[in-house]
């Protein structure tokens, strides 16, 4: 069922960028490219979603995968909320609009999955949490692959349990939400390699690694390190082919700095650090998809007037190396760059000699 | 002035881990072994520092290096120090002990600076700070390289100005403490891969990568990934040539989970969890080396009656993967791991076929 990684040309996986960035036109592009395109489904109705899979399916005649997001709990202090609106109502009435309702909801959920069943992507990965074992299975049976994105040892040790044919391991480098299957605050926030020398040591999947991926060198490095790809995403956000919104492809361009924060979903995620998120990461609870909802008007606004300082600016922490150019050419300059550099690394091994440091001791 | 990275055996440096762990026998024996030993000259006086150097050649005939901290500026509020004293009243008195006295120093920079006119290192590498361009001349004209640590891109910018020969990269997943040059707190914790990432992009220096480098595949990766060597902390913390104290050596072969915290040192450092990280970590302030001298004593404690919760459990984020095993065998095993992580990664490449990426944009 992994087969799908071992047989994609280039080791180079499009991160699915819900909210926006990810279009059928970049999954097709990445897949055509030789890479792994992936349809991002989180905050679309499955009609939305099948949609985009028939588009990238018009586009290309290669693999690409899902992304869905699992639901969590209803958790959210309905007070801590209703404290964290009234922090924003002074932003909102300045921009002229109303904030939304903070619902809770599970993105349609079921509905993605019975749609799943029939549209029989290459893959679908889940990212906030770990699928049960049976959806697993009912996936696997009609010949999808499932991944599970993690960010710790034991997230890790779950999805393997449940049955997944791959982890997509997450590193606190990463843009846009943090995959963990529980927002908390007492977590550790591992970085890419040393999580993947954690994972590694302890589950026996194939692991795609993520997190400020944007050179050659850096896909060479996760792979040398073991896993079988590289899961791309803020590389390819000021891609033609991504609907990355043009006040947010200027903050990507620029060298600005990026932090964790929840104050445009209630879920910790990775951004440019704006004025929004400057002025309420330290008050906003954790409470997703309530804050979610809650933003989304601003958050459009935003967007729609060209204001990067109401917009969540998902990037990774080397947005910077991002560049303007076609997913083809980044998939291929990524894919050339680390042949490169692993190339170049056995060279320089082999001119250090063959002492053996072994005889050494 | 570089060559002394270029001609390792083996491309592993170790450490310096001040303030225990650290020995003339560790350093000895990483350097041995074909890597790099430190000493770490932190927290010591100059005559210390001297002896410590004075073993390590006794010990061994090859290259080897010190590390000094660079002081900062007196900037601690000494009524958030004496706050902070305050809430640890408690705790101390349990313990039997009185609290240190919360004074400034600057660590005998000039007079290790001095000393090591004389001791003729091969390198000396700063933390803390950039050296001015003076006291870089001056190593450099007796043939000591000089290494700065840096956190950001920016640190990484000044010490090439200030000609060091090579940059120290840390990731935020390394142990101990940040080697930024001033603490505060709307930093961005990179990730050690991204960092190399953004500082290869900018400066063109050789790089030593560290950050919870525990593994033959995570040196394998950082060298993929363009640095000329690993550091390595933690790794070598349960080495019987380490004097890490029980307490914290059994910390480290459990799993317990890692935390930044400035409740130790008044400085960020990273540490394995325990009762005095948990409670103060949120109210301890940027103090530097205020806080360290208060708690010195309470942590002295911990060590001698073996409570590790008075203690800084200092450790990377992968510490569990630290084995304990002569130093020797732990550079030696690294070494065999990335050469084989490299040459698989290679074979890997070859038999992926060469379908230029290119031709199918």
């Amino acid at each position: 069922m992994t087969s799908v990684l071992g047989e994609l040309a280039v080791p180079i996986v499009q991160a699915p960028m819900a909210g926006g960035p990810s279009t059928p036109a970049l999954a097709a592009a990445v897949s055509n490219a030789g890479g792994l395109g992936f349809v991002a489904a989180g905050y679309k109705t499955a009609v939305a979603m099948r949609d985009d899979i028939a588009r990238t399916r018009a586009a290309t005649a290669r693999p690409f995968g899902a992304n869905v997001f699992v639901p969590g709990r209803r958790t959210a202090d309905p007070a801590a909320v209703a404290a964290y609106a009234e922090r924003l109502a002074a932003q909102a009435e300045r921009a002229g609009v109303a904030l939304g309702t903070p619902a809770f909801d599970d993105d349609a959920f079921d509905a993605k999955l019975a749609a799943l069943q029939d549209e029989r992507v290459a893959v679908v990965s889940f990212t906030f949490g770990c699928p049960p074992a049976d959806v697993v299975d009912d996936l696997q049976r009609i010949g999808t692959a499932v991944w599970v994105t993690v960010t710790d040892v034991e997230e890790a040790r779950a999805a393997e349990d449940a049955g997944a044919d791959a982890l997509v391991v997450q590193g606190v480098e990463a843009g846009g939400h943090r995959g963990s299957f529980v927002d908390r605050d007492d977590r550790v926030d591992y970085g890419l390699l040393a999580l993947l020398e954690l994972v590694s040591a302890q589950v026996a999947l194939p692991l795609v690694a993520t997190g400020a991926i944007a050179t050659g060198e850096a896909v060479a490095a996760v792979l040398v390190a073991g896993a079988a790809a590289a899961q791309v995403g803020t590389a390819f956000m000021r891609c033609p082919e991504a609907a990355t919104a043009p006040a947010h492809r200027a903050a990507l361009a620029s060298g600005r700095p990026t932090g964790l924060t929840r104050a445009f979903s209630g879920r910790l995620a990775r951004g440019i650090v704006n004025r929004l998120q400057a002025e309420h990461t330290s008050a906003a609870p954790i409470a997703y998809p309530e804050i979610h909802h809650l933003t989304a008007p601003l958050r459009a606004h935003g967007r729609s007037v060209g204001d990067p300082d109401l917009v969540n600016l998902w990037a990774g922490q080397t947005h910077e190396l991002a560049q303007d150019a076609p997913a083809a050419e980044i998939v291929a300059r990524l894919d050339r760059d680390a042949r490169r550099a692993i190339a170049d690394a056995e060279r320089k091994l082999r001119r250090r000699g063959v002492t053996d440091p072994w005889d050494l001791i």
